[in-house]
């Protein structure tokens, strides 16, 4: 489909943010005036109360126009990749943050190095609300280095992700796979569809000569992936952390031991449940030896069902009541301002995300086509624009931005309220088995595997610490382990399997996969609760909404009654796999 | 050929360094000892004169021996690969370097720190020939810094090669190339076969199947190749250079204008003789359009004939008889006291060199097969050898050992004059026709193409100290224009020229290129001297070869009668490459 074929009402409004160029223009001569003010004031920033607040009021102005311009101009290209004027917008934009970001590095330093008298100033009542903003740059202190030594760190990082940037430019080709009689095209996305297939040859077939190419420049990826943990190793010991998962979780204010804790009940204590799953697979798919390349083989079908976008906010608005008319009224509000550009067309982004900033509200984009995963994707991103919408709503700008730790919390709630809703009122027992298969497929991903592809991280990283040879051998053979172990007893292992972890991109982020895994517990857990009607959480999970990032992670976590470092979070979460999975046997019995 | 069936005459003598096992052991048991003695001296290396003299003893001792150790273990090794106890032996003495070198990280940094006491004591006349060295020493001062920003560099330096270990480890595969209606296989040795091919679309072929894959994976090259120029620009900043090249040269103590100097000369000044060149391979292959994966036809076939080794030596001796009969009588011992292993044998490395200790002979490996080139390598290596022989002759060990920037004068000077006798002594025109093209087609490679190279790393780098993009697309527009240049009128551009820079592993050596060019300017100019019979020419090239390493680089080359900064030099070699041009041209019109 074309761009102009498609409805305006099913398309976003970006003239909420700008209703021509020379509104963006205006705004950039502003940023731009703003930044070289801000400049200026090099070496004066915390001279006296009247200049530090100034300092803050340019400072956030700066910060909420770059994020406005930034945000239309972004917008503009995701769906009109060919327009030449939104595409300058985006470069200037671009150029602008990087000014900023080189010609401002003076202001932490000069902010951190008046410690004292900033937290004089304060006391200000106008100022309190600036508390934890400046607390959370005062914390970085001991790991800020001189000038001179972070002039290096900068000049040093220019080099060090080589790594990374050979992994993102290797662009592997595959032999095609032969499917009923045709080759198929292969990639990452026809690799999924191909080990769904029910012809187990064309599920090996697509494995091997998938991962047979990551093999063939084993000695490659080996080298990006040991030199990146190298990376990883080298700046956490410059910035006085003692490893590099110290250094990850300072930034998201955590302790080491929620990481451990996430691992021992992933990787240990409730390990035998995903066990359990792949033992009732093979029973049920009658496989005598099952591969791990055969786990994807769908269990139950999904039933033909084509909702419309009316139909789905009909059923999303039900599977939000329970969080009262507040949260009901912003949904529609999205429909009706029209926040969301929901079909695919020429040119356009792939996928989902929910996007906005402080002036603006928060746009969907997704690639609607009326099946069940549009409908659950809608309801996902809706739970994050609820959440910046709300963190808008309450909060000062400094104190709005929630982080990507807390973030999948509210979205993956509403895919599993809106699964528990499907359930309630799914007429037929195919259509019932097939979501509660979903379920647990996605829970898989989530609470089981990116847990092993943590402790696999982490074990990398110490080799790395301790100056322990990492050759492709010694990484392979310790990603074929950890995956014997995953997947237990009754899933043999493809002798690929060990490369397999050169395809993985999240190794290069540095401790990021635990997060995911977090976030679908807490959602796990919440919604075992929710659903059980309970006010209390309910109202603690709307007030956690309306926080924003007004405070330390654990806290916003706190607020929504929720303690991950407490068992009973963990308990909570497989629990409701658990009972997933036992309705799932019960009905596959019957069947 | 298995080893055990060439005659013991033709292979060398490793028992003149350790008649059996228990000598090797007992010299790595002592070289162990003089280790440990060392590093009990730290804080006290200059305590007094006897202990500053007791050091440098104890140094040069522990040196001597692991050179001989390392010499012995590597060149059994290199000829017998399945020898285990060669390589127990091997790994032994690496280990041992490892650990000296680990652990003797503070002498460097106690000498500097004591250079007004050194410079006192080596006024005692036992020290006088230390003088060299210690210089070599302290003029190293100002470009080490601080024991904690070694530290930090080291561990930099850990992180910093993912670049050229990339590039190392991502092994290329190609499409076969039809020839004679047979698919061959292409790789790095036949793509050289088949640019000499006499049909034009199996060069085309080759060249593009080979230079195809290059592009595919032009991101990562781009990525591997930037940030070892990076590397290199962060390197040189922190060790106070100005830019890469100048940390470069400093090694070799020559100044920027000798780089400049080499580059003007043979890019801009002589470089139409290279076009003229062109111009006549054009005319005689009577190709209309020319491409630079043409050149490689050859102009002249080789008369086929078999050099015995005995006939080697007897043109050899007759070659170098112009330099007197010291010379003469060492090419005498080197076949009468089995220095040279010359067959090639199951396992035996590749190629050739000369390669020796203080306490050894200067060892040849050959792999000889009797045809001109195996003579010629022969003679390049003896070059080599009677070089080495000299120095440790002439010098003491601390003074002894050469280094690459004069090293390939004598070899290339010994190919050159061998190249002059045979054409003295050949018998027909064609003999004559093919010695002078193949003396071009080597010029071509080392004065007209290494420059062309060493201009491109130099403005790679400098794009990487201005911090400006490096894209593929910028790299290879860049490089396809220099080719354009350099190849002249006569010689189109194939598509894939551009990303042909991606398959040269010099461009991550810093500034190396240069030295080849410099190499054989100076060895056609001493060429084009020696062959007039300038005796005073020969007496102070003889002296050059005796001094080793005992002081700089110009100041070797001066004792040569060369100065590499004046015009005259390049003036000399071209001409030796424009009169052998003229040679050819005349040749070829008559035949």
């Amino acid at each position: 489909m074309k761009r102009e074929d498609i409805a305006l009402n099913d398309t976003w409004d970006l003239s909420l943010l700008y209703v021509n160029s020379q509104q963006f223009e205006q705004d950039l001569t502003q940023a731009q005036t703003l930044l070289n003010t801000i400049i200026q004031q090099q070496g004066h920033l915390c001279d006296t109360l009247d200049h530090f607040k100034s300092y803050l009021r340019q400072d956030e102005q700066l910060d909420r126009l770059l994020s406005k311009l930034y945000c239309f101009a972004h917008l503009l290209c995701d769906v009109e990749p060919n327009n030449a004027q939104g595409q300058t917008m985006l470069a200037q934009v671009m150029s602008l943050y990087q000014q900023a970001q080189e010609k401002l590095t003076f202001v932490e330093l000069e902010l951190m190095d008046h410690e004292t008298m900033i937290l004089d100033y304060l006391k200000d009542p106008h100022l309190e609300n600036y508390q934890y903003k400046m607390h959370t740059l005062f914390r970085q202190k001991e790991h800020i280095l001189s000038k001179e030594m972070e002039d290096i760190l900068a000049k040093v990082n220019q080099i060090a992700n080589t790594g990374e940037d050979v992994f993102d430019a290797l662009r592997l080709e595959f032999e095609p796979v032969e499917v009923h009689g045709k080759m198929e095209f292969l990639n990452q996305a026809t690799l999924n569809q191909f080990l769904k297939n029910e012809d187990p040859r064309v599920r090996k077939e697509a494995y091997e000569h998938f991962f047979k190419e990551y093999q063939r420049y084993e000695n490659v990826f080996a080298s990006t992936l040991s030199s990146t943990m190298k990376k990883d190793a080298f700046f956490a010991s410059m910035r006085h952390f003692d490893h590099a998962l110290q250094a990850s979780l300072f930034q998201d204010d955590v302790p080491e031991s929620l990481f451990f804790k996430i691992l021992d009940m992933a990787n240990r204590q409730y390990r035998p449940l995903f066990h359990r799953y792949n033992a009732f697979k093979k029973k049920y798919l009658q496989l005598e030896n099952m591969y791990n390349y055969d786990l994807s083989v769908p269990l139950v079908k999904e039933k033909e069902h084509h909702y419309t976008i009316d139909e789905c906010f009909d059923i999303i608005l039900k599977t939000v009541e329970v969080f009262g008319s507040e949260y009901v009224n912003i949904i529609q509000k999205a429909k009706n301002e029209r926040w969301i550009d929901y079909y695919p067309c020429v040119g356009k982004r792939d996928g989902a995300y929910s996007s906005g900033c402080y002036d603006s509200v928060p746009y969907i984009l997704t690639n609607f086509i009326g099946d069940y995963h549009s409908l659950s994707t809608l309801i996902h991103e809706l739970g994050h624009s609820v959440h910046t919408y709300l963190s808008n709503a309450y909060q000062a700008p400094h104190n709005a931005s929630y982080r990507i730790f807390v973030a999948e919390v509210p979205s993956t709630l509403n895919e599993l309220l809106l699964m528990q809703y499907m359930l309630d009122h799914a007429s037929s027992k195919q259509e019932k088995a097939y979501l509660l298969y979903t379920l647990l497929e996605e829970c898989v991903g989530l609470i089981f595997r990116q847990p092993m592809f943590a402790d696999f991280e982490y074990r990398l990283h110490t080799m790395a610490e301790k100056n322990q040879p990492m050759s492709s051998k010694i990484i392979t053979d310790l990603y074929l382990k950890l995956n014997q172990d995953y997947y237990g007893p009754d899933v043999k292992m493809s002798p690929y399997v060990g490369c397999s972890c050169y395809y993985v991109p999240h190794f290069y982020y540095n401790y990021y996969v635990y997060k995911y895994t977090l976030g679908m517990t807490i959602a796990l857990a919440l919604a075992e609760r929710i659903l059980k009607k309970d006010q209390q959480q309910i109202d603690r999970y709307l007030s956690f909404l309306k926080s924003g990032g007004s405070m330390s992670n654990l806290d916003l976590l706190k607020k929504a009654g929720v303690d991950p470092l407490d068992d009973q979070l963990y308990q909570d979460a497989y629990h409701y796999f658990e009972t997933t999975l036992s309705q799932l046997e019960d009905m596959m019995k019957e069947v």
